[in-house]
């Protein structure tokens, strides 16, 4: 998979690293292309819900952040990234060693820009979707850019 | 607001307990009525996104919470609760002291129920919905049940 | 109920009267208040889905345009509106002498505006509420706006 | 692409056949495959909305019932499909010769089906993705099927 150039990648981690939740649920930044992001989160029982499974909020906020990032990487120098909304249905309980968010940009536009989500189980060499989304990205440029 | 049976107020209480995301996060269970729960959560570092806000994952998991025990509450003896599905809009950056969600029985069937979601930000007396949401969830019957 | 401005009510009906789609459905203009627009559609067989209820395309339609409209009545004269996105749940079917859509806007922005969307059968005397919804609307100002 | 067996096909096309929204409309069914239904929309004015492109309920409309149909080529013989819920993100204006609504069941349970929705606009040769969307839905199972 392509690479987000330099520049982009330490824009994203840093950006990441501010994300309070992110550490604290104990998540990670994985792979970091141009339009593509991927975060992983190791189980633990701090992000279950009450079957033990993974909780339908752990599984969306890596997916938000993913699918954030990932538009945030086709985003000009200085511009800010808000999400304006998002849908996610749960396919299958989110069970293994780590789930794995991708967020892919479907559309990008000059304001709003579509993002896909998914979200994948991993357990050993097994992979299993468990969470698929459809979230709406808006870029906040800053004033200079106008 | 109308209180649930002591019933279902400790079967709420004793699921929410099992949640590890929801102590994790540091949210609390707060009104159980008959449809409708509300779930607080405090202002800390650890849930926050890039700018110092609450992350749109954190309002999502209490929302999506709130919205699962609000069904839950109207559902029979013995059996389970999964979220299918949610879609959230994020209607204005949520910064506060505490955020407070508030899950809302729509429409309750044997197996589907549908809940509004509403996410508001606390500051002081001040009160600012902060987003909201539409919820799909399935009701497990246990086996007996059938 | 408020009545929006006779200039704002104008440009709702000279706009729904260029949708080709609602006058082909026969879905008719109800109230316009602002940030609240109704839309009803009678029951006829080219609605229907297969079991003769109104199809969801039907009812998400009327829902659509709503929304689009309540939104619309709070816009910059001469300014356009297009839906982002919009999320619907059917609750049960939709059958009876009519349907009627409901749009309100529950968040208002420059660019963006959130509104609720439910949809209400009528028989007789009674509405029973047959679909609610959440829809993301942007504004397209025109030049001279900015 | 792989087609259905004659007796499922058969029975989309019978469905299909007692939608009266899709004749009204103007919509015709394309390929149906297990677990993938297309639709197709020519443009003609009862389909617009105000700035002359395919309306989003059009649009809608069709994507809905090409998901429906695609969870219906895997349903049991003797049960019904119904619409739980969607979500759809409008990514241009959809203008052409026609558009076309593609259904992919990602997801196949025995209650619970979830679609992916794809909408083209068609223009001579060029096919531009306008809308995407995901979809909920419940399969009815007849009583002996019990």
């Amino acid at each position: 998979m392509e690479e987000a150039t330099p520049a982009v990648q330490e824009r994203i981690r840093s950006s990441f690293g501010r994300q309070g939740l992110m550490a604290h649920l104990g998540a990670r930044l994985g792979h970091i292309g141009p339009g593509r992001v991927h975060i992983q989160l190791p189980a633990r029982p701090e992000v279950t819900q009450q079957h033990g499974y993974f909780h339908a909020g752990a599984t969306s906020s890596i997916a938000d952040s993913a699918g954030g990032y990932a538009a945030f990487t086709l985003f000009p120098e200085g511009s800010s990234v808000l999400t304006v909304e998002f849908k996610i249905n749960l396919l299958a309980p989110a069970e293994g060693e780590q789930i794995e968010a991708i967020g892919k940009v479907l559309k990008s536009g000059r304001t709003l820009t579509v993002c896909q989500l998914e979200v994948f189980a991993v357990q050993a060499t097994q992979r299993t979707l468990v969470a698929v989304g459809q979230q709406t990205i808006i870029c906040i440029h800053n004033r200079a850019d106008h």
